[in-house]
């Protein structure tokens, strides 16, 4: 599966084993990175950034990899995540097929494929991941820990798991923990993947490849992390010209379905079914209040969760369209961190692009996240 | 496929041929309907019912088949549709599994089921029969149509295609076209279908039946049809119970997930594919403004479509959560109708339960159709 990674990635070697939150541990378990910048004697200007389900830790061109990243509009010199002031880090998840390790990874007691003998993933373990590469760069805190999407519940995971590992953080899009809105938008996407019969438990090859399984759910996510207003003024009731058009019957006929096949194609040969799920489940499954349930209640206690992080200055950034992680969980980070303690802003976005603005809408998200980090 | 017909349906055979808008024509086609109540020596108490997609004629109870109906709470003696004062038809779709012709049905030409043979089927051709409905009864000008959801679009294809046909109307959770978020997950439904296996172009039996496919579709369509904010409150993050969980990997755990696989499975063998994946495509193609494309401008003008409409009166309700027929396409309409000439009112309600809404929130939307209809 290393057609998925990205030259220049770096890894550092995890802990073995690597104990997992929900049983059982990895041995010879690694994660993929990439850095942009210097860190500097003190070693406090480090920002980490942790990712979205399907990003590599190629956020943007450095010298080992030239190519444009996936957020480079918001990392590098100059710009707001800029790297000529911070150490900027970006890790793979853990459970991802981008270089860390994960479902579609070799596991040493077999030598095989993990597949579906990969331990049951959470967010936490890949936190727990995350703050190990932290210490193994040699930094004791963060100035930043910038958490996108899925990434913004392993951001919260991290800082209350490892306390003190950083100053400040930034929550872009993200949630401390998942509505059954989105839980049922991702159980229907794993469906879609476990309906496949080239799924087949697990067991698919390049031959045998669940592609149908992997265009449903991707196409479900799309609709999921753009806005209905987006595609109002984007594509309205336009057609495909006839020779774009699809014959066969109920075929593609309007621009907006040949949008998602568009970004169906991209997609299914470029991620692993396997780590999909894993991944998709790990939300599902996430509760900041886990770890702090109250006294005579078994309810886990998200409010509870987010009181009990210590940090200095946090921002919560979503966006109004948003369907998936709506603004109703970004405004509920900030209130939470600003019980704790924190100089916490919760700041929603105008962008029609739904969940998917931080990746599109720059001239909104880049100010906001320029502004944060220049105050620090 | 009688099995999904309620029993006491009754018939009104359709003119033979019956010319379908996009090409072709039916031959001894019928309108499976039910009535409520008694027309009067006047002939101006009629009251005709559109249904979305899935429904059937039986509405409520009544002395042909005393089950309850899809719309009991709303149809009947002293009902906020009343009986007592209107004789209310509900009229199944043309091109539904439920009585009326569809690829479900015989194909006279061949004694086989029609399947994909069936003509290409638009709205307006529903609204075609429910015309000729309405004329067979007896009725030359209904007191008021009520469409809801895709019948709200039915119900408007009918007063622009039949000038006169009724004094005014109720549009429930309608549109006047179908915007790019709606044709997008109706593409999905549909896409799920055709890429079961068993769904074979359409040749499928109750033996090889396209189970998977359905399934998905329905789920995505349960996700539209609700609300987040609904989901929130009932289900949250509550888990089932250890007996009920399923053994599966990535199988179900949460509440949420439960609830939308028994709506599934409820679904699954009650409704034909074919029939399905015709009446949905017939959303997406529909726009009102097809019959009314500005001078120069091939591009179809769908506030011309709902400004030639001449009614007394109008309503046009919609619930806040609906991200299928959301609350802007209501608007549209009632401000339409209004520059038409009609005493229209646009009504937004609070319902948490998106746009099925009008299926089950009657405390909200029972008052605002019994008040239009107490003023006529």
């Amino acid at each position: 599966m290393t057609e998925f990674i990205p030259p220049g990635t770096r890894y550092i070697d995890l802990p073995s084993p690597f104990p997992m939150r929900r049983g059982g541990e990895l041995h010879g378990a690694r994660i993929a990175y990439e850095t942009w910048g210097t860190l500097n004697a003190a070693r406090d200007n480090a920002v980490l950034i942790v990712t979205g389900l399907s990003p590599d830790a190629h956020a943007a061109a450095n010298d080992a990899n030239p190519a444009p990243g996936w957020w480079e509009a918001m990392v590098g010199p100059g710009k707001p995540i800029d790297s000529d002031r911070w150490f900027v880090v970006c890790a793979n998840s853990l459970g991802s097929c981008k270089g860390s390790t994960g479902p579609a990874s070799i596991n040493p007691d077999t030598g095989d494929l993990y597949r579906l003998d990969f331990p049951q993933l959470s967010i936490e373990d890949g936190a727990d991941a995350a703050a190990h590469v932290v210490r193994e760069l040699g930094i004791d805190r963060l100035a930043c820990v910038i958490g996108n999407s899925m990434g913004g519940m392993a951001a919260l995971a991290l800082l209350v798991r490892h306390p003190g590992i950083a100053r400040s953080h930034i929550n872009i899009s993200g949630a401390a923990k998942a509505l059954p809105f989105s839980i049922a938008i991702r159980s229907l996407q794993r469906e879609a993947i476990r309906l496949d019969p080239n799924w087949n438990d697990g067991h698919y090859d390049d031959a045998n490849y669940p592609e149908s399984g992997m265009r449903m759910a991707r196409k479900m996510g799309v609709i999921t992390y753009r806005s209905a207003l987006e595609w109002d003024g984007r594509f309205g009731r336009v057609r495909l010209d006839s020779d774009r058009a699809d014959d066969e019957p109920f075929g593609l006929e309007f621009e907006v379905e040949s949008y998602l096949e568009g970004h169906a194609r991209r997609f299914v040969r470029n991620f692993d079914p396997n780590c999909y799920l894993y991944l998709s489940r790990s939300m599902d499954w996430f509760d900041l209040g886990d770890y702090c349930t109250r006294g005579d209640d078994s309810e886990a206690d998200t409010r509870a969760g987010l009181t009990a992080i210590r940090i200095d200055k946090a921002l919560a950034i979503g966006a109004a369209t948003d369907i998936l992680f709506p603004l109703q969980q970004q405004r509920e980070i900030a209130d939470g961190l600003r019980v704790g303690g924190a100089d916490a802003r919760f700041l929603a976005l105008d962008s029609p692009q739904g969940h998917d603005a931080f990746l599109v809408d720059f001239d909104r998200f880049g100010p906001a996240v320029r502004g944060f980090l220049v105050a620090l």
